[in-house]
Parts: C-alpha cells; sequence; structure tokens
C-alpha cells in the first residue's frame, strides 16, 4: 500500500483511525484470559473496529510475553485482519546491518500469514546502515521512532545539539533521507502536539503515526491543528481506550463504540479540511 | 549472577570472552540448513568453546528470521548452555513503558528453559521509563546499548549535544544512575577503542558488553588499554569469526581454536594486569 492509496483508503473510510492491538491479559475480560482465547477477543475487536479504521498495529511486546502460543496467536491475526487494512507490526527493531538484514526477514521477508505486516516500527539509536536493510524491502513501510509519546522522551530525545537541533529534529532530518515517503513514516506522540509544527517543517510529505491519544492523553484536534497536511498525513493511534473500553460482556460494543467516536470526530475534521 | 560472581568466573575460566550465537542459513556448513539441524551446529559450537568463554549471547534477529521454528531453537539452545555460563538475549527491547513490561516479562519472567536468560541487551532511545521495567527484574542484567560497533553509531550517538557531552555520553551518564553496577552493563563498540577512556570516566564500576572484535575489526588489546578495571568489566564478544572460522566438516574444531586463541591472549592480559 502506497501513500496515495493509504490515502484513498483514508477518504473511502473518512477515518485515519489504527486500531492498537496490544492484548493484555490482565485487562481482557476473564473468559479470554489464555493466549488460545485472546484470539477470540482480537477477533471480536477487529470485527467492531474494522469499519471505522484504516490500519490495524500489532504490539510484539504483548505477543511475545506470552512465549510460543504467543507468536501462534500473531500469526493468527495476522491472516484475520481485513485485506483493505494496513498492517503494523509494532516491534521497534533495530541493530548493526547484518543483524537488521535478519529482523528484515523476520517481518517484511516472510511467506504465509506473516507476509501480511505492511509496516514495521524501527529504532534509529544505531543509525542509517540499521534500518537500511529494512528499506531495502522497497514495497513495505518502514515506521522511525523520532519523538514518542512518554514522559522518557525528554531524556535524550529532546536534548538540543551543539547544531542547534533537537536529537528527534536531526533523527527525522537525516533518517527522511534515506528512503522515499512511499516507503517510510515517523513516530510522534499525541503528547507532543506543540511540536507537531517543526515536525511538519521538516517531514511535510510523510505519514506520521500517532501514538498517545486517548489512554495516554493526547488530543485529536491538538495533533491535526499542526499534523494535517494535503494528504492527511496522519495515522492516529488509539489501543486501550478502545480494546479496554468496558470490561464486561459488552466489550466489543463498547470498542465499536469508542472507535467509531474517534471516527465521527476525523469525518468531521476531514470534511472541515475539505478533503474529498 | 552478580557483577563479583561474574568476576569470579572470569579468574577461574581465564577468559572474558562472549561467544555470540549468531545462527546463520547461508554461513553454516550445509548439512546444518535448516532451523531444525541448526540446534545441532550450535550444540557443536557450544561444545567445543564452552571451556573458553564465560558467557553466551543469543542474537534474537538470527532466531526471529526462521520463524516460530526460530522461537523452539531459541528454547532448546537456552536449555543446552552450562549453568556456569552468563546467557545474554541480545535483542536490543525497548519500548513506553507499559509494552517494555511486557518485553521484559518476555525475557525475565518465563519459566522453564525461557528463564535461563540472565541479560537483555535494550536500546535507550525512549528514555528512562522505557527502561525501568527490565530494572524491576533486580537478579537480571539489563544491557544498555551507548556507542555501537557499526558505522552508523556516527549518525546520532557521536553527535555533540549543547551541553557539551555526546549523545552516548549522556546515555551513559543517566542510565548509570537507573539501577545498580550489579544489574546494568553497556554496550560499548571494540571498533572505537580510543573513545574506551572518556567511556571510563563516566562508568568506572560497571561492566561494559564489548561486541566488534574479529569479524568487525576491533582488537582486543586495544579494547584493554583503556577499557579494564580492576574487576576486568569486560565481556568480549565475538560471533561470526568464530562460528563460522571453517565452512567445511572441522567447523567445531576450527571454532574452539578460534575461541581458545582469543582465551589465550586474554589469558596473558589477565596475567599482565596481576588479576589473581
Amino acid at each position: 500500500m502506497k501513500k496515495n492509496e493509504l490515502f484513498e483508503a483514508i477518504k473511502v473510510t473518512k477515518s485515519f483511525l489504527c486500531v492498537g492491538l496490544d492484548p493484555d491479559l490482565t485487562l481482557v475480560p476473564s473468559r479470554f484470559n489464555t493466549a488460545v482465547k485472546l484470539f477470540d477477543f482480537l477477533k471480536a475487536i477487529i470485527d467492531s473496529t474494522a469499519d471505522f479504521c484504516v490500519a490495524f498495529k500489532l504490539n510484539l511486546a504483548f505477543f511475545e510475553s506470552l512465549g510460543p502460543p504467543g507468536y501462534t496467536l500473531y500469526e493468527k491475526v495476522l491472516a484475520y485482519i481485513p485485506q483493505r487494512h494496513l498492517v503494523i507490526a509494532d516491534a521497534k527493531r533495530g541493530d548493526i546491518g547484518n543483524s537488521s538484514i535478519q529482523y528484515a526477514d523476520a517481518f517484511f521477508g516472510r511467506s504465509g500469514e506473516a507476509s501480511r505486516v505492511d509496516a514495521l516500527t524501527v529504532n534509529p539509536y544505531m543509525g542509517k546502515d540499521s534500518i537500511i536493510p529494512f528499506l531495502a524491502h522497497k514495497d513495505k513501510w518502514t515506521i522511525v521512532l523520532a519523538l514518542t509519546s512518554n514522559a522518557g522522551a525528554s531524556d535524550f530525545q529532546l536534548l538540543k545539539l551543539a547544531e542547534g537541533s533537537a536529537v528527534y529534529e536531526k533523527v527525522l532530518q537525516e533518517s527522511s533521507t534515506w528512503g522515499t515517503p512511499d516507503q517510510v513514516m515517523f513516530v510522534i506522540g499525541a503528547t507532543r502536539p506543540d511540536m507537531l509544527a517543526s515536525v511538519r517543517k521538516i517531514v511535510p510529505d510523510h505519514f506520521l503515526l500517532i501514538p498517545g491519544v486517548g489512554a495516554q492523553g493526547g488530543s485529536l484536534h491538538d495533533v491535526c491543528r499542526d499534523g494535517w497536511t494535503s494528504f492527511c498525513g496522519l495515522l492516529v493511534n488509539s489501543g486501550r481506550s478502545i480494546l479496554y473500553a468496558s470490561s464486561g460482556s459488552d466489550f466489543d460494543l463498547a470498542a465499536a463504540r469508542e472507535a467509531r467516536s474517534l471516527q465521527l470526530e476525523m469525518e468531521s475534521i476531514i470534511a472541515q479540511k475539505s478533503v474529498y
């Protein structure tokens, strides 16, 4: 799925929502509290939210913590996501070149269900040669962490460099030259909407994956004020506030309601921005 | 295994070698070219090098690229490594707090074979709250990437901050306050031995995991010149140059020869440093 195709999907769905699939055994309704039963939970979540989103993001941390059954669950979920959706593996990988080649293979080079992954999040700390192996898969998206939504973003990402820019700005400047806007996105946390104007000066042509709306406190309208572009340019992720909207037997209806509410807010923004 | 116990193991073994297990299907002798057969290859490597090293490091990239059979292989290898060795999972994980809790569980919170992991490499880009969940496992080692051995280290890690230090120095300064020297190590690439003096000014009390000796061109003597401490303080990793010392049927003998040669060099350095 290229940039234009993603924009088309956003216009058709009237949504730039990405639903984050973070299956947490301690938060799901108790009847789903094994790795095997989690599939039924995620299946119900996908069924009830698919009409309101353009992407699903699987957070590998929550699958890996289940051990080998988690990997089976991951592949079953990949197989179940409708073909029209963008699928993001949120794994934050990155290593020296010959190891990154292996990680790229693990996510982009597989056959069967695992080939369903369209995009992978990567960590830029180790520099260009740690990211290039992912970009070699030109039909896939490499999503580079730039400015994350957590408090710890201020420890290193926000520090000023002697040359003037902040570390995260330098990451955007450099890594945006490593691939095309058809294969590179950036993670920018919704908890820092005041920085989106400076982000857009550096990367006006790229999609941004925006976590942190909902449970983490970010606001959709703040994000769109400075992050919006002529091609929308935003994928806003919401996970916990959709998945765990209710811990009762109405969890799927509550998830649908939450996703639908975000989609309606997005539809109204899209209308305001006169995107047709 | 605490810092003192690791130092004891180094004195007994007369070695501070870590053997890096990077099972690459394209490099192993052809009779081992499936995920299942790779176990026999790694078993032979462990058997032939265990006497010459104090640690084994499993590079997750090479296991993940094999798909689900790679996970089975990973657990079988964990179960096979002798109890006296430190076991490092080189996975370079890190995410926002609630996801890092899951990654910490995946590597440090498991039962059975998977509980054999003593140490995990983590990426500091997302800051303190992304690393704290690993440090909550106080009996395990969290190994923070600081200055890596690849060319891309110069893209961000070596940049000067406005406050004067380089980014990697700031990572050392900050993250060394997050846990004790009994639970935190740092990755410092052997390809930059000239920087070890400045590293030791910041972290005199910590073990360093040093990749890049051998195939990547780093020199053992250069590393020890400025990196050595009263408790040794170094774990020098060598992977490819041991595992793939020969592609013939003598691969295990060649691996033993290579590991033995590094151990003898280390024994001579230990003797020079008067460590008894």
